[in-house]
């Protein structure tokens, strides 16, 4: 809600889905660019700033929040009240700026939807058992709405954002993209973690571990946008669901190490202790019983997992470790994946023609991944999203 | 604290005051305008939005403050822990804008200072039995902080301003005003209630209550400003504390009420139950057993007293209500004033001199205020003040 038109526009939506019947909570993220005001004035007076204070600095853009959206509510006439993250039950682990909720406890918001008001929640924010205040991390206030959606067993979680659905490829990249009517959870996780970021990974997890469905929409264009829900009578013919590219991966080699059993679990336990996210993971059978180990992570952590690996390379005796930072990952989505073995080709096909060429490959039940060079990107993307545009879908 | 200078130089105040050994709890307001921002954004969505929304609203302002605050702290090596209105145990009544405080729950705050923090406390808010979130109104930070040093019996409550103390009169008036060392609650009360704005009223009373000894210093200019406290005593000799004006009064005159039993009862209850103040009362005997009955009342609430009195009229049998605005209240505040007989003539006679017109009078013990033409305020100020400053004290 960036200004007084968004807020009387938000207010309008949520008005109109009161008076047509309906018991609504809505859950509202900070103003426009507050957060990132807030932001700058804590680095004025720190570099690093605490984690405790900054979450009861950030939390107070959903609490302006929601007192406006609230006030614009009553103005349309509509009962509202607005509750923080704490009058509105949110129970979260310790984990400042980055808590994940433990409970709702849902007693207050019950009782003002049962007095028939519209419950106007701050999103992003908790607070732990110390009763400090907590926040979600970006994209939390999603989730702060996915939870209040489960826990009251609510019909629908409508997320309104500045799109107006979920779309096959970024329309930005690729321009002949389609909105979709509906996508499984497990696909728009797919999507959501390639790199779409209309919806955080964390709320659809949540949606899909309560059954709860989603509608991905515009608050600017109120027509029907995306369902994302369990889709349980899967077609049996291929569903291309979406591409999407990540430009924010790193490569991670390690040279020689022993072809023997164990190898893999120590690098791989060893990323996991750090709370690396590794993705994609390739073996090379290598010289002389030796091999290359080669699996892709964030970039943000290449360098931490740099410091990790040649702290630890006599465990896992390998000889030197390489970061290649010039990679992006380009995929696509989609069940049914695994049953029609043509994808794969199909897609190299399409990259052949392109002449981009392939670096690495991964393939999940509902997914193809490739690693391709970062300045080839956006050309794969239309490449891959237009030769599965012609499919029978 | 306006901005990141100001905000460290308030840390080093407190960092310093900490490092001294002391225990030290800070009650902060929001920083510098951010409270107008707020108020504007609320008047761009409603003419007249809901109160408990505007106090959501308006607690985030020292919700940032807190923070920033406890991270200025922490970055000056000073442990700190920021506490909102709820988180410190401000409980109060349902009176949203102007909330009292019924209770104040020290249990977080005195675990933290146990722990050696320093605690930041947000001012001007708390929260209703209902866990809403209320505020307490202009200066209700100062109220916050004076609820602390009662509650845990401090030795001193600090309110650092803009000004160094509390001075004889606005300095911007009277050039000679001189800053006091002490003054007493009572003298304090008398001089806030005529206009002097530095400390609030209320956070007077609740000192004076529970005996809590302030001093009122800058924040800029850290020498040691005035002690207000109670002053048991008393030099025996006259002490004129101060003189301060109010340009906001307005003069009611009701004329031709019969001048029998019970009609002054019947005008002043209805004022009391319309919590309209009334301040000066003159009831001049007229022609005929009628007389006027004039007494003042705060400018803002002159239209309201006109109505209530207009449509009452036939209770106390007057025959018109007249209101003048154009009146100023100019006052000398001290101790001893009753057993000096020679104070009002020695005023007076500073009036005269200066050419000015008295219109009405009023005294107690320790103050004497005189009615005055609004253009003729500034000089009666001097004129006064100056004339007392002869005198020994």
């Amino acid at each position: 809600m960036r200004d007084k038109e968004h807020v009387f526009n938000v207010a309008r939506i949520v008005a109109d889905t009161y008076q047509a019947g309906n018991d609504v909570a809505v859950v509202v993220s900070a103003q426009g660019d507050t957060t990132d005001t807030l932001v700058a004035k804590a680095a004025e007076i720190s570099a690093r700033p605490n984690p405790r204070e900054m979450d009861v600095l950030l939390s107070s853009g959903e609490q302006i929040s929601i007192a406006l959206l609230a006030m614009a509510l009553q103005e349309l006439g509509c009962p509202a009240i607005s509750l923080t993250g704490w009058q509105a039950g949110y129970e979260t682990n310790r984990a400042y700026s980055k808590a994940r909720i433990k409970n709702l406890n849902t007693e207050r918001i019950e009782s003002e939807i049962a007095r028939k008001k519209v419950v106007v929640v701050a999103g992003f924010q908790g607070i732990n058992v110390n009763d400090d205040i907590t926040t979600f991390g970006r994209g939390g206030s999603d989730t702060s709405a996915v939870a209040i959606a489960a826990a009251m067993k609510a019909d629908r979680c409508q997320i309104y954002t500045d799109v107006d659905g979920i779309y096959t490829a970024d329309p930005r990249i690729v321009p002949n993209a389609k909105r979709l009517e509906l996508i499984s959870f497990d696909e728009m996780l797919e999507l959501a973690s390639l790199g779409a970021k209309v919806l955080n990974n964390r709320s659809v997890e949540l949606a899909k571990k309560y059954g709860v469905t989603l509608e991905v929409l515009s608050s600017l264009d109120p027509k029907p946008g995306t369902i994302v829900r369990e889709v349980l009578n899967m077609n049996e013919g291929m569903l291309i669901k979406g591409a999407a590219k990540d430009e924010k991966v790193a490569a991670v080699t390690i040279t020689d190490v022993p072809d023997v059993p164990g190898i893999n679990f120590k690098i791989f336990s060893l990323m996991a202790q750090n709370k690396i996210n590794v993705d994609i993971i390739l073996q090379a059978s290598g010289r002389g019983g030796n091999m290359d180990v080669i699996f892709t992570v964030p970039q943000g952590d290449a360098e931490t997992v740099r410091e990790i690996l040649e702290e630890n390379l006599p465990l896992f005796q390998g000889s030197s470790v390489s970061i290649d930072t010039t990679l992006a990952k380009v995929s696509i989505v989609g069940a049914g994946m695994q049953s029609h073995p043509g994808v794969a080709a199909q897609m190299f096909e399409a990259l052949s023609d392109a002449n981009i060429n392939i670096r690495m490959v991964s393939t999940s039940e509902i997914k193809i991944s490739v690693l391709v060079a970062k300045e080839d990107a956006d050309r794969a993307l239309v490449a891959i999203h237009n030769a599965f545009d012609e499919l029978p879908s």
